[in-house]
Order: C-alpha cells, then structure tokens, then sequence
C-alpha cells in the first residue's frame, strides 16, 4: 500500500494511530486467507459476535513518509483455545519500519444474553489453518 | 475546541475530511439540545434507524492549523416534512474559516422490512423547537 | 478498493467523511496520472505550496457496507487559470453511490512571504492533459 | 470526553486505533500542562523536530460505547536521559476500560542535518516537573 496525505500528521510522517488501522486490515485480510470468506461472512458463518482485540503494541523503528510504499506482513504467532496472536511487519523500502502485535478473542454469544460476548474454542480446522498446517 | 495534531496533514493544517467529522459532532449536539436526548437516546424515542445525511457541502476560506482554538456555530436553517438542513460555521479567531452545509433525513424503520430506512416525519413539538419557536 | 471495518459507523455503514477521505486520495491519483509524479514530487516539480480544497459537496444516495467493493472514478470537469474542479462517482455494484465535486487551487508561494500561499498559473501542458486533450 | 459516533464500528463500540488517537491528545495536553506551553510553543521552546513515540501498547478490558462519557487519566511513569513512559488509563463508568503506554523520545536536530531527529537530554526543570517534584 501507499501512504496517504490524510495518514500523515504536521511532521510529514504517519501518524502512529494510523499503523493501528492498517494492522486491522491487514488481520482481516490474513482472516479471509484463512477461512475462504470476508470478514462478514466470516462473522455469519461460525456465529461470531466478532474478534476483539484484547491486548496489541508496537514499536517505531523508522518513520514512513507521504507517498512510501510499504508492505505488511501479517503471520498468525500462536493460536490457543480461544484466542490467537498475530506480528505485524511494516516494511519501508524492504527494512523494517514498525513491528506490531495483537490478541484476539474468538468471541460468540453468551447462553444466556446473546447481545454478550462469550469466548468461544476457535474452530479445529481453522486452527490447523492458522498454524499453516 | 482545540485542533489537534492528528487533525493535521503535512501541510500543517486541518486534513479537509477531518471538518466533516467536526460537523457530524456537531449535529449530533443540536440534536441532543432539540430533544433533550443524547443521539442513541433520541433514535430509541423516536424509533430511528438513524438520521442520514443526503447531502453535504462546505467551502474553505481560511485554513485552521494545529493548535488553533476554533469554535462550530451550528443552526438548523430548515425543516421539511421528514428533512432537516443544518448550517455549519467554523470559526478561527472570531473569522469565518469554513461554512458547511447538511441536509438529513428523519428515518424510520420501513413497514415491509424493518432493517430498511424509510424517511418518516419529523415530530411536530421537534419540528418547533428545531425551527427556534 | 474494498469498505474496511474501519471506515463503517455503528449503523454498519461508511461514515460520511470517510468519502472526503476518499476523494482526497482520488484526486491525488488524478492529479498523478496527469503529471506523470506523485503527488509530493508535482508539489516539488512545480513549486506549489499545496492544492487546496477551496469548496466540496457529495450526495450521498445508496449506503456503502462494510466488505463492499466500490470503485471511484474521478473526473477533472473544469480548468480555469490558477483552479480545477473534480467530479467523483463512487460505484458501488455497478450504481451510482455517492456523487462529489470539488474545486482546487494551484498554489504557489507568495512573493511578499514564501511561507504564504498564493494561487498560481497552471502551466499550459497541464491544463490540456486535464482537459483529456 | 464523550464516544462520538465516528468513533465507533459496526459493532458499535470504539474502534481499536482510536485510543491511541486519545491516548495522543492525552499525552500532549499532559505536556502542554508540564512546559505551560501547547506542542507546538514547546517544540519551539526546546528546539524540538518532535516527540516521537517509538513504543506504544495497549490492554482493552471492557468496551466503550457510543454515547459513553469516558475519562483518560495520563501520569509520566519514567523519565530517562532523552526519552519518557506514559501510562494512560481510560476509565468508563469509574471502570478501567483500556490500560495504554507509551515511550516517546525527546528529538531535536541533529547536528550534521538539521532535518534529522537526534535523542537529546531532557532539560532538569522539565524531569522534576514530569517526576511531580
């Protein structure tokens, strides 16, 4: 992807929620790789409420500019009952620019409030999935 | 309200899609004024799917950079059977730097199928009271 | 380009001034395609300060969802000396979605003070490519 | 502060990135208080390129809805030779909701290129006000 005009701050550089937005995306695209399906269907097919983050960071090693061409490479780290792990690298002319990480629930519904979130065992193929088995 | 850093574009000045978040607030405070409701409230009360915006537009006189105290002078400017338009001033340092304009749709559930919007009217006591009477 | 989680709002839909968004980066690449630059070399290559937004409006007339696929086309409908407008469609299933325009200035530095912006001239080969001569 | 409704995703709660939107705003108004002076005077003041983040993360206990009226409380943690943690603690209904942190250095020019970021010390009276002395 290009960095945009409107991703960057006063200082000519992305501003640092925006590489936030772009590993959202980017979870959701690594999520239709492994399931076939947008995250919708996705959501529709396993009866999710959805896949809240519980935990993320990252660090800032070099600053993106306006009009760089970065890439992110999204891999799924360790899949657990009912929750998963995914590193993000931001590549900035092939060196490193940011490094991420998140926790994710597989969250469906609550016996007894389906309005509520409910951890939820991650299905076993997909796990095979995430685990590039 | 302050602008923020992450309000800004390299250029040191608000990112121009960023007013449009600005007037959204700001709507949504009148409509907290008028109706005595915050906005989730007032689509309960009123059985709302939401109050849609059909049509927008603004003109940029003056930019507004980080930093900057600005104040947004909203006004309903007029009020159709199940329509509203709403004037926005930005002001920066008592000068007009950006006029917005909305027009919004006063949307209820359609009677076939209740995930559908269809435009319903605007309450008589709502109608007055967004009139200033 | 495809509707992210992140764009939408709680009613599921694209939050209006995600559009402006939008057309921002649209016309960074019309004005690309035209100059043959991106947009940060064309600031360099012709010594402006920036092409500001002076005015912006969009009807909005069918919802864009999340996991949609919308395509923008964008259009330059008007060079004057130192302004250009453009007009944006966002296709959403092959219909019309939402409909923008904007008018641009050709900015460059002020005599008086480099740092004020001052419109200017768009050169002549310029003009004629974003006429579609 | 008040959730707005462009805060939110189509699950109606905050979408993730934009904490670190507040935990910003949070920090530089937590700066603002210590220097007496908004960003952009103390960039000035101190000679500054920025402030940049180089570590950031986050710990998201319970969701934060449209409507809710939330509470950030921001306390500088540790102050090093050039660099400093913030820990930033947003609370919804008196509840820990989002636990934040952040380390941000202290950039001024670098002496061979003054578009470049160098780390530079931290001046005393700013460490005694940052450590509450």
């Amino acid at each position: 992807m290009t960095v945009e005009w409107g991703h960057c701050d006063p200082a000519g550089i992305v501003f640092n929620p925006r590489f936030f937005d772009f590993f959202d995306w980017s979870t959701a695209l690594l999520c239709e790789a492994a399931t076939g399906l947008p995250k919708a269907g996705m959501l529709a097919r396993y009866d999710l409420l959805g896949i809240p983050l519980v935990e993320t960071g990252a660090r800032f090693l070099k600053p993106s500019r306006y009009g760089d061409a970065v890439e992110i490479v999204s891999t799924v780290v360790e899949v657990g009952r009912s929750s998963f792990a995914v590193r993000h690298r931001l590549l900035n002319g092939g060196e490193l620019a940011v490094e991420g990480r998140e926790r994710r629930v597989w969250a469906g519904r609550h016996p007894d409030d389906p309005a509520r979130m409910k951890a939820a065992p991650i299905p076993e193929d997909l796990v095979r999935r995430f685990r590039g088995e």
